[in-house]
């Protein structure tokens, strides 16, 4: 008998990575496809299709594809489109899930990212059996996703969980959205970058960062530098977690999660940045909040969140279909 | 054969208000008894009792009651406790659930005020049907209830949905919680009071502000005056939506609701107080949910809301207990 598996599909701006998925969580197979290659959206599906196709006859065809989930910027769970994504080379609003299910004949269901990567946490990472929690993913922006009552929220239009374009700073650094101090812009691997360069103009100290060019700086190197004791690589660490955890403060007095999970590179700094956001968020929190409640690193830090929730999301869906 | 009605309950610092609910949202009986006259709690309830119980009987025992619902500052839906409620006199963590349950021997309920208003607006006012929005309680503090995916938001804890104190202002006004610059310092009856007096000390203008004494200014004055152009009353409410405006572009950035409701003396206000909210929270908003959110005064604002959404908290309730 095949094995029944869905595919689980992240869009990110450079790669889109593939996994076929069974319904325990175990990724049986994983690609990956450039997303910048494909003139059009029609033959980036295309180019999906055949290369899944192909690794499902490498398997010998044991196994049998029911669904398809997508996690993608901007991608909007109600209507199935991908709108307006600024890191994504399609422009306009994509009929995503039309086209996929034209192509494969199968249901498909999109999300946006990080509402993925909290899918995936509550059904195959340390979130299972939570009914209020916050998944921030920080990656080249920050992404959330909110779940209340045990679902994810998705708002009145599908957009719901915008953590990175909450007002951190009154006018604060630019955001690539048009407003000014956006959370992001402080808090993620760009804005901790940022804060690596205002740091360095605002102190004098000597630091392995007076030798690296904005452009080279990679933020791995800043929790390396942090290791080894760099005074700015802390400080930058400090900054971010300051107000990382003082907009989250706000985010409880929201929806008072159980606990807050950090997702991406940045989370992988691990006590560098958790502890000075536990230290802002409990020193901003309203007193009736205060010691509840936990951050922590995504129990799902060095697998592929996105793909996982991904198919957790079309899990779901085909168990709707079903009943 | 007798009518099935439920007793609402909308406890305030000085008064507590009684309302006797039909399913379909009508008061048939309303009454008040002073919250500040008890020294203990089984006192107040047994007062609460005592009142019911005549005016049920000058209805000739004609309705039977059912059950109880609750609205109190600080009141936990999970645990049916009101627990250290800053304007209320008795301290510490009241089992209130408990004790009413047994003193009326019927099914009791409670929620904080501002979810109860929430409620009322769903099931009795314009937020029948909708799925995601927003409850905002202009009084002496800033209360708010909110709604996704049809159901109120209650956290973890029990407590989610404090609004008032998201940070309003970096280092701002002193707030009742210990914490500076928080919404409702700025965004209620007392915060717009505030307002009025910075405003005298900030500018040179003529003002019929100028000859009343900060213990004696109703907000009330501050709509009439506003009414008759003056320049004080009038940028008072434009700060005060300026402000309340950016928080709940926020708010959007975490639940995109359909809709936001005010409620509370302030939101009588009318255009006065919602034109620069709505105005301000446009300009703050990600450019993806702008045009898309109303803000409107409740429709129960000439109506004890809190009575009607406490009843509406017990008949779910008794729902609930049927199936």
């Amino acid at each position: 008998m095949s094995q029944e598996v869905v595919l689980g599909i992240d869009i990110g701006g450079t790669f889109t990575k593939l996994g076929l998925v069974d319904k325990s969580g175990s990724i049986l197979m994983e690609d990956e496809v450039r997303s910048t290659e494909h003139e059009t959206i029609e033959a980036f599906i295309a180019d999906i299709h055949h290369h899944i196709n192909q690794r499902i006859r490498e398997m010998d065809n044991k196994i049998e594809l029911m669904g398809i989930g997508v996690g993608a910027p901007n991608g909007n769970f109600y209507s199935g489109t991908i709108e307006h994504a600024p890191n994504l080379m399609w422009k306009g609003i994509i009929p995503f899930v039309k086209l996929m299910e034209k192509q494969f004949a199968i249901p498909a269901v999109v999300t946006n990212d990080a509402n993925a990567a909290a899918l995936g946490e509550m059904l195959f990472g340390d979130a299972v059996g939570l009914e209020n929690f916050v998944m921030i993913t920080l990656g080249t922006g920050l992404g959330s996703g909110l779940v209340v009552n045990g679902g994810l929220i998705y708002g009145n239009d599908g957009f719901a969980g915008e953590l990175g374009h909450v007002r951190a700073v009154d006018n604060g650094r630019q955001c690539g959205c048009g407003k000014r101090g956006c959370l992001e812009t402080y808090v993620s691997a760009t804005g901790i970058k940022r804060t690596v360069f205002e740091l360095l103009a605002e102190e004098n100290v000597d630091s392995a960062f007076r030798k690296i060019p904005f452009s080279k700086l990679k933020p791995k190197l800043i929790t390396a530098l942090a290791e080894e004791g760099d005074p700015i690589a802390i400080k930058a660490f400090e900054r971010t977690g300051f107000l990382l955890g003082r907009s989250l403060a706000d985010t409880v007095a929201h929806i008072s999660p159980a606990k807050i999970f950090l997702f991406g590179g940045l989370a992988k700094a691990g006590k560098w940045i958790i502890d000075p956001t536990y230290k802002s968020m409990e020193e901003h929190l309203l007193p009736i909040y205060r010691d509840k409640i936990q951050i922590l690193p995504s129990a799902l830090l060095n697998k592929n969140i996105a793909i996982l929730g991904a198919a957790a999301l079309s899990w779901k869906q085909l168990e709707r279909l079903k009943s």
